[in-house]
């Protein structure tokens, strides 16, 4: 962990099976916070108390997270419900109420039960340590399969500090067990609109660039909080795009781990355009291509057909010429110009869809415009977990 | 059948496995003849061919289609083999070539086996008949379960005239089955531009309202033919009004059929937006729910997971309040200004779910403006299909 940081996670009770439901992140000193929300309209509670308290303090001294119930969709109780949450933990740590961050992520339209919150507090508490995010990793995970957590180190002046985030989100959305969340703590020091713009870029080439299945959700929520107890402050433009750089990293390691532990996913799938006129029009085919159902079913059946991407990429709103186009599954080339490469291409291509990473190139031959989109496949197992979910 | 019209469908070797895959629609009379297309930026030569003939013509005698084969991403042979294709009917019925129009659909970036078409033409002529389209139907036939035909009858002044469509589309694309193709045809009189107008409309309010899978293909063809053999002409704001109503009705039909036929559908489910700002507004939600994944396996799973709609609807790019919306299954109401009826009738809802056919109803209670939305659900034979079908 990043100096100054403590971390907990322990069973309340909001989960029925037992399992880890409440989570706390805890800095020593008042931390500067950034953060990045849901854009859907629909959103829960925690996300307005959370964008209101950012915009308020613009520090914050600790993150409490509950998993299994989104609290959302509640009417009147919900907002008073996420206040109460936040309460709990800045009454018990003796801190501002504005320094205390709410998430919660599971199934919308029940109320919270704030009494298990209450109850499971003091062993929260009881149990924060140094010792790194594995129960807090934990207590956030929703239908994950496996507890998301990656650190990575940067220098500045020949002093070290350390930047470790936790995700969770098996679905881009479960709407009903919503959905995506990351928080992510670094020892470096900085201020706070540096801050927000390097953690707004960062998560616009990161979390913004992975689809399961192309929907949002009412909850999705990255918090970063720098807490400077490295000694370590970035100030200077090479400085920040150096830790950038490094908060980048460690956003693109998390958001693949959400695509390969999306729900059912058999394949992690970058879908990279390049030579388009802009990067706009290179993100919305990549878009379009990474969020068709045919193309998705299409790497899960490991066929490598080209014409669904051509379809997806047809429909995109970007004007493009076909007779351009050079399609590549990793350095398998299958279109030149637009004419299908045969069958001893499509055999070498087949080949590389059956492993479990790989990528598609679309070269437009036409600017300079690029860009890359993780997906998966979609899978039976997909279609079996979303159908059955709540039955 | 229209008065005035013939058709024939044959195997004539392009599918494999020996089913009918070549149709044709003939008119004794020139008939004015009005269409859309795909906007799909990727187009087979057909659509191309057909769009300069209606702009050079706009009259018609024959429509051949095949199936089995797209004839699309083949580069140089592609428009000559279009061409030839509609040339073997021209020169065999003695017509111009410009009044014939060519429809492809099957597999894409293989080259249409022209001498199966050729050799098969003397056959398909042969074949021509007033009975009725039901071997044109199969002849046109994908993955399409079962074939597709509607015949609705109008009266003008006491004078009877018919309308008669055939469709095929099983996936809303199948990019390399591609795909939604429908023929109709008429006995009424009308003028180019009136029946352009009242086609265009009509499909607005038909095969644009529906969604499989949100993809789109190269091939997707809309054709309407009026050889006024009936007597019948209409010219007046309501005659054209009344066959309008007509042709609304025989395409939605259809329209229906393809989603109910969608690939490993279980559910035709409307999704309708009432009293939103605008119909604009309406149609944003209502097609950004009919397309999630989330919500169509929820529908596969029977399952009332009114929080995926929630999620969706706010992700339409739309304003909205959520504390005003009302949300049915059919006559269930399970929210009330945005507010959980409880188990009770949730209950009642999922025997809504259980339902082949149902209504999803979203009260803005903002606006007048409304929109419906036909889709199905997402289901584990839709990947099935998806996933196989090239193997």
């Amino acid at each position: 962990m990043p100096k100054g940081f403590k971390t907990a996670g322990i069973a309340a009770g909001i989960k029925k099976n037992g399992s880890k439901d409440m989570g706390l992140v805890y800095s020593e000193q008042p931390a500067v916070c950034a953060g990045v929300f849901t854009k859907n309209r629909v959103t829960a509670a925690c996300v307005v108390l959370d964008r209101q308290r950012m915009a308020a303090a613009g520090t914050c001294r600790a993150i409490v997270v509950n998993s299994g119930n989104a609290n959302c969709c509640t009417g009147e109780t919900e907002m008073a419900d996420a206040v109460a949450m936040g309460k709990s933990v800045s009454d018990a740590l003796g801190i501002e109420a504005d320094h205390v961050m709410v998430s919660s992520t599971g199934v919308i339209g029940q109320r919270l039960p704030l009494e298990n919150v209450k109850n499971g507090m003091p062993a929260l508490i009881e149990q924060l340590s140094e010792d790194g995010p594995a129960d807090f990793a934990e207590s956030i995970m929703t239908t994950d399969t496996v507890p998301k957590v990656v650190t990575r180190h940067g220098r500045i002046d020949g002093m070290d500090y350390t930047v470790t985030g936790v995700a969770k989100g098996a679905g881009m959305i479960r709407p009903d067990m919503a959905t995506m969340l990351c928080f992510v703590c670094t020892d470096i020091g900085i201020g706070q609109p540096d801050l927000q713009a390097i953690v707004t870029r960062a998560n616009d080439r990161s979390f913004n660039r992975i689809t399961i299945d192309g929907d949002t959700s009412t909850n999705d929520t990255l918090l970063v909080l720098a807490n400077g107890t490295s000694g370590v402050y970035a100030s200077s433009a090479d400085q920040l795009a150096a830790f950038g750089a490094v908060l980048e990293e460690v956003l693109v390691a998390l958001a693949k781990m959400v695509v390969k532990d999306g729900e059912g996913a058999t394949k992690l799938v970058a879908i990279s355009v390049v030579n388009a006129a802009s990067d706009a029009d290179a993100r919305k085919i990549a878009d379009t291509v990474a969020n068709s159902s045919l193309v998705k079913t299409a790497f899960f059946g490991e066929d490598a057909n080209w014409g669904r991407i051509i379809a997806a990429m047809g429909r995109a709103g970007v004007v493009f010429e076909y007779g351009r186009l050079d399609l590549y599954f990793n350095d398998v080339q299958l279109l030149e110009n637009g004419i299908y490469a045969g069958p001893a291409a499509e055999e070498a291509a087949s080949a590389v869809l059956k492993q479990s990473e790989f990528s598609v190139v679309l070269d437009l031959k036409t600017g300079r415009g690029e860009a890359v989109v993780w997906t998966c496949d979609l899978s039976i197992d997909y279609v079996k977990i979303n159908a059955d979910y709540r039955s």
